[in-house]
Order: C-alpha cells, then structure tokens, then sequence
C-alpha cells in the first residue's frame, strides 16, 4: 500500500471506531486526525468534501467488516441456529470486552443522520442492506428456502440491531439472550415469519 | 402553569422533539432556545447543569409519552395480538407522517451517550425499562401468565426498536412489517421466548 493510501485507510478505520463508541455528531476531525495519526493536509487531500465524506467512507469499512463476520459465522456452523447464534454471541463478547461501548458500528451514525445527511442515510442502509443479504446467503446455505430466507433474514437484523441498542442503553447481555430466543423462534419449522 | 414553569416545560418539549430527529450531538443550546422560544437566561435559571440536564428531562419526557400511548393502545385492544400491533401501527403512522424522520425518541440519544454520560444512559434505560413493564402489564392484561410476559415484553420491545432504525435508515415501511410478523411468532401460543 502506498504511503497516501495507507494514511487514508487509517484515517477511514479510526474515524469507523470513534463513530461506533461516540457517534458522528460526537467525533470531531480533530479526534479523527489525532487517532488516525495523518496530517490535517492528508485529511483534505484524501477527502475533499470533508467529514461527510470520510463517515461514508467508515461506514462503508465497517459494514464490509460486519459482512465478512456474518459470513465467516456461517463458514464456521452447521445449522442455521448455530450460525445465527453465532454471530450473536461474537456480538455478545465485543460489548462485553469493551464495557458495552462497542455495539453496532452503523446504528448510532445512521439514527444521527438520516433524517438530514442523504450520503449518509444511503451508506447506512447499503450496509445493513448487505448484512441481511448475507444472512440471507447463509439462511439458504443451511436448507432455509429462497422465500422463507428473504423474509426471515431482514427480521432477524432487526431482532439483532434492537438488542444491540438496548444492551448498551441498560449495560446487560439480557438483551442479547432475549435475542437469541427470539432467532431461534424465527428459525424453528413451520414458523411463518 | 406559572410562567416559569411553562416556560421550563416548552424548553423540554422542545429538547425532546429535536433529539428524536437529529439526536443529542446534532442538537445545539441556540436550537432549543429557539424552538422552544424562551429567552436564554430561563435556559440557565430552570437547568443549571446545562445541556445534560435538558437531555435527561426530554428522555424523560419522551419516555413518559410513549409509556402512555403503550398504555392507550392496551386500552384500546381486546387481545394481546391486536395491543402489540396496535403499537407497531402508530409507530408506522408517525415515521410515514414525518417523512421517516421520526422514529423512536430515546435510540438516539441513548447510542450516542451510553459510552460517555452515565445521565443519559441511565435516563434512556429507565424510559426503555418503563416501555417494557407497560408492554407487559398489557401482555398479563390479555392472559398472558407473568413469567412469559416478563420474558417476551422486552424481546418484544427490542424488536420494535429494531424495526424503527431500519425504517428509519431504509426509508421504508417494509422493517416495521417485519416486526409485525415476528411478534406474532412471539406471542403464538406455545412459542417459548
């Protein structure tokens, strides 16, 4: 990697970080650049249309990640429970191992900004977007029909993303296990989901 | 109402329909003032601590309102089905009424400053935590026994909560159907969350 494009990526990963404990409305540049560890000049070089630009760019970063889990969680199970519960329980170690300051690393950027940011709004949803696609991939993977898995998986966000919020808000894994029960009712046959 | 109080109580309404649109960090003191038309001096004399003070009385506030439309919609219903989708419908109405700019009033301040205010975070979870008991009482309401309310009014509340970001990110209705589904699934009978 060059030398400019390494000073980019750190500036895209430590503005992903910041943004996942704090925000985007509660990270300025100035904590960006001194995480990142770049020079203010990079920072305008590389993205010239200044802090919305760099949040589209970290979200962007931070749903691959969360993609590249969700389908590792699915390379590493045998059943569609076992997968699901899967990445449940990674998210359960990462609130725990940070002091519940790790939840999702889209959610708070995408409440701040939806309602006023268009560029933001639609990097948020293309992350979550390909999250459910890939639950979708792996719902199939383990059996789950096309129709069944199209439905289910959207659902299963949303039971994921809820929990993920009000883990942090109460500082409990409570939620997260009423989650699990949750994905494991969306999951069970017959269910109509 | 005394003047001051009136006065106090528009400055807080005001707070809190601003972070439900823009969030805490998205909302400055001059926005407030100006929304809520008091002059800057009240804002110092009713809240001496200053913005966080504001913050925990508009969660409390907008915890307050939605405990009481919970409770409505229970009133309002005639089995324990139609009082949860009873709720997920208004929440419908106002995020399509509001151009998807409204969602849930708490997620946003609570993501922003469960890792850096212990205030906020408390307030926030105290507004969750009285959404759960009120979604439980009417759960007990319609014959459902206490044990299982207690276990499936805050796997319900993490749904809709779930539901409301992805409606809110995908500008979509789509995700708050979703919840109606898997609600239902929670509250079939024999359903073991």
């Amino acid at each position: 990697m060059s030398k400019g494009a390494d000073s980019k990526a750190k500036t895209v990963a430590a503005a992903a970080a910041l943004f996942r404990r704090r925000g985007y409305n509660g990270t300025g540049l100035h904590d960006i650049l001194s995480a990142g560890g770049s020079p203010r000049g990079s920072l305008y070089f590389h993205f010239p249309k200044g802090k919305e630009e760099i949040g589209a760019a970290a979200l962007s970063l931070a749903g691959d990640g969360v993609r590249e889990a969700i389908a590792a969680a699915a390379d590493a199970s045998r059943s569609a429970v076992a997968f699901v519960t899967g990445i449940i329980r990674v998210m359960s170690a990462n609130l725990e191992s940070s002091n519940f300051s790790e939840g999702c690393p889209i959610a708070t950027t995408a409440l701040e900004t939806a309602a006023n940011s268009e560029v933001l709004r639609a990097a948020a949803s293309n992350a979550f977007r390909s999250w459910e696609d890939e639950i979708r991939i792996g719902l199939e993977r383990f059996g789950i029909k096309p129709k069944r898995a199209a439905l289910t998986s959207p659902a299963i966000l949303g039971v994921l993303e809820g929990a993920l919020l009000l883990s942090r808000t109460h500082r409990s894994l409570e939620p997260m296990n009423r989650a699990e029960a949750t994905v494991r009712l969306l999951l069970a046959p017959g269910a109509a989901a």
